[in-house]
């Protein structure tokens, strides 16, 4: 069996209704995605694992929803109108556009670590190691520019810079604001968690590998607030926590791996940084999924000096006054979803000569749970009353066109863990045949007890 | 008892964590709100009931998640660019500003409808009836201009026309753009439906009443397509099926009505449009809650008009092809979860001297379905472990602060339908105490069937 990769899977998502591209027909704009009915089910199905597992289950975490929109001041204080910028440099010879850090990067192969180099320090580097164009081979490059990556907005009807807004570039801003709202109205006690799956978005010079970085993405954001000298703790906690919840949802342990941070990439506010790598299909490799941080008490502090409003924690158990530290683990959906799919996806051999390909999810992310298949069209009409049945509990799908070898492959390739099929027998012994996508074994089932039967086996 | 009014109802959802006004440390922004941790639960629990009513127990209808930055030509062919703006005119005196259409509306007291009026009917309307500025009182008004709504933003580096975009006024057109993408994907033939849930971006120069009008908001908006001659059928059909799923979540037949527009309301090229209107709280009375359009073939033929791609359908049976006709109900989730917040926010007589404030939920809407509560501060252990077996399966909240009664009240007047008390003799005989918020009755619930009462009772 040859390797799966990248582009076997993006092919895929692209022909069976997971994604397609954004405004396609008018030709696309930019690196725009647009989710197909499977996919919205895969996506919804991850953001409800996500907010299950760190919202639902935590007696400490509590979720909000903040706006898109807000006071330019935020950006202010968090440190994004002053420096969330890219360095970009043109080749003077061909005019095209570059980031200084990832040309440094990709030249040198990953070998040297442009994160903690000033622009001074990126130039000399391109000129001295006598880095090329990557598009016509010229050396003549332009300084460094710095290009702040959020997307400008006016609100009401004069277009200036009062009335400048930004769409905000991270959700993590929307819960710091939030701090004493929630901790007030919630009568919460240190630890708790704030948590949050929403829209962000960046004005990426280079966005690229399909869903992996994109203009506008979903982010599902934790903020955890601890006292300060707990932090470390919570922080491997939550570190332990990510890794668990990817295993969880089925991506493998070889696949997986948590890097920490040099002291040189660190942020100065930083008491610690973990990513948490995934090994992408080939030719992707490993790629940044996860990054868990303990920012100490950096933002709340950023935004009480700013705001002039007190963001500080009365500790009753000790008498106390402090700004509390923050773990904050962040994830992108998108880029989530793309590593479930890589690691989902499998062509196998079936007997002799045949392969089928199994997208291989876990049965609590399949965009169906259940496909209700009548063996002839004249039990379509029993077969409906099964499908009114399980789609009152789970996601399902209804298809009675070809052979039913052909429909048990079709939804082999979208991931439903359950075929269920309405036979000429069903009538009389109220039984339906359910197969299971990944042995292709078959067992006959009651109809009554069939949604407790689904439940069981797709529940997360 | 007093009748409830908009302000009671708005202050509770302020004061104990459903809504926050939006970057509020920073003295807000305009008309933006958050949500908080109850009022994000609350939001995606409508949110999931309209997918399961409308997506997932339909055998036609599927969802999709298009992007919110779209290529602009999507806005030139829906007529959002040339046509999507408000009437303003500013009063020379005291440099207000207003929309002509409201000014109308209100000074007329709702008696006259300048829907279908042009700008120079409406000037000549303003200026024979003598309608002064609200403000100021003068008599003096600017001639009117056209405010565009959409906020625009630029991609890329460049600030200039061709990297201008826009936020998306509507989810609507990022359905229409993919119906070829989902038709052929998903094998799909008429009638079917493709619904989204999202964010849509209107820059309303005169947003208001809390959450009723914001410039961010979240739609669900299902575009059925059908054969041209059965749309008023199925027209027919999503109007019974929008106000019976309002019924369902527990808004009383009393508070909706179903109104349609009048001939000079009616778009030139429907062939019928409803709202249903919500009677919200004293003194904001009936107000729109959910448009239900037939929208012809309009959208589709616009967008293959202006893309030059087809978007007729071919049909199987009849061989002909055709531009299906499309069928549009569209909602807001915020303005529906004002509605849903008025019903149920109920204060009741207890006793002779007593009222509590309940907030009468439809037990799947609430945001938490279960309050584990010990009895004793020594029973927090066991309590902790019902909690983490109900968390496993519903948004559940742990409260042991305080005593019993003022618990219970607390939990009422968030809406959690049931509340859990662990005792001393539920170590002994492994039962729990239920009580029921609205008829505050008691039972013993053995602690391994409390899932499945629970799960019973909170469905939809």
């Amino acid at each position: 069996m040859n390797e799966k990769t990248f582009n076997d899977v993006v092919a895929h998502m692209k022909n069976s209704g997971f994604v397609y591209q954004g405004s396609e027909i008018y030709g696309g704009l930019a690196n725009t995605w647009d989710f197909g009915p499977l996919g919205v089910e895969l996506k919804n199905n991850i953001k409800n694992a996500w907010w299950k597992r760190f919202i639902q289950e935590s007696v400490h975490n509590v979720g909000i929803q903040s706006a898109i929109l807000m006071n330019p001041n935020v950006w202010v204080a968090s440190g994004h109108v002053g420096g969330f910028s890219d360095p970009l440099m043109d080749c003077k010879a061909c005019k095209s556009r570059f980031r200084a850090d990832q040309l440094i990067e990709e030249t040198t192969n990953g070998e040297v670590n442009p994160a903690g180099m000033s622009n001074e320090e990126m130039e000399t580097f391109i000129r001295e190691r006598g880095i090329a164009c990557p598009k016509c081979g010229a050396h003549d490059f332009t300084s460094i520019r710095q290009f702040n990556l959020m997307f400008k907005t006016f609100q009401g009807v004069l277009e200036d810079a009062k009335s400048t807004i930004y769409l905000r570039p991270e959700t993590a801003q929307g819960i710091f604001v939030n701090f004493k709202n929630v901790q007030r109205t919630m009568r919460k006690k240190l630890p708790f968690g704030v948590g949050q799956i929403g829209k962000s978005f960046r004005n990426e010079i280079t966005p690229g590998n399909f869903i992996f970085r994109t203009r506008e993405f979903e982010q599902m954001e934790l903020e955890f607030f601890c006292k300060p000298g707990t932090d470390l703790e919570w922080f491997e906690y939550y570190c332990n926590a990510c890794v668990g919840f990817l295993k969880d949802l089925g991506l493998k342990e070889e696949n997986i791996r948590l890097r920490a941070h040099e002291q040189e990439e660190l942020a100065h506010y930083s008491n610690g940084t973990s990513d948490i790598e995934y090994n992408f299909a080939h030719p992707i490799g490993w790629g940044e999924l996860w990054g868990i941080a303990d920012r100490t008490d950096f933002d709340l502090k950023a935004h009480q000096d700013t705001s002039k409003q007190s963001l500080e924690y009365f500790d009753q158990e000790t008498n106390e006054k402090y700004i509390p530290y923050v773990i904050e683990p962040s994830v992108g959906v998108e880029r989530l979803l793309l590593a479930v799919m890589c690691e989902a996806y499998t062509e196998e051999k079936v007997g002799e000569n045949d392969t089928r390909l199994v997208l291989k999810l876990h049965p609590n992310l399949a965009p169906y749970k259940a496909a209700v298949l009548p063996l002839s069209k004249k039990l379509s009409e029993e077969a409906m009353d099964v499908f009114a049945l399980l789609a009152k509990n789970f996601s399902t799908t209804f298809d009675d066109a070809q052979s039913i070898g052909k429909r048990y492959r079709r939804q082999d390739s979208i991931g439903t863990p359950y075929c269920v099929t309405v036979d000429f027998d069903t009538a009389n012994d109220g039984c339906v045949t359910v197969r299971d996508r990944d042995t292709m074994e078959q067992e006959r089932v009651a109809i009554q007890d069939l949604c407790e039967y689904l439940r069981v086996r797709t529940q997360f």
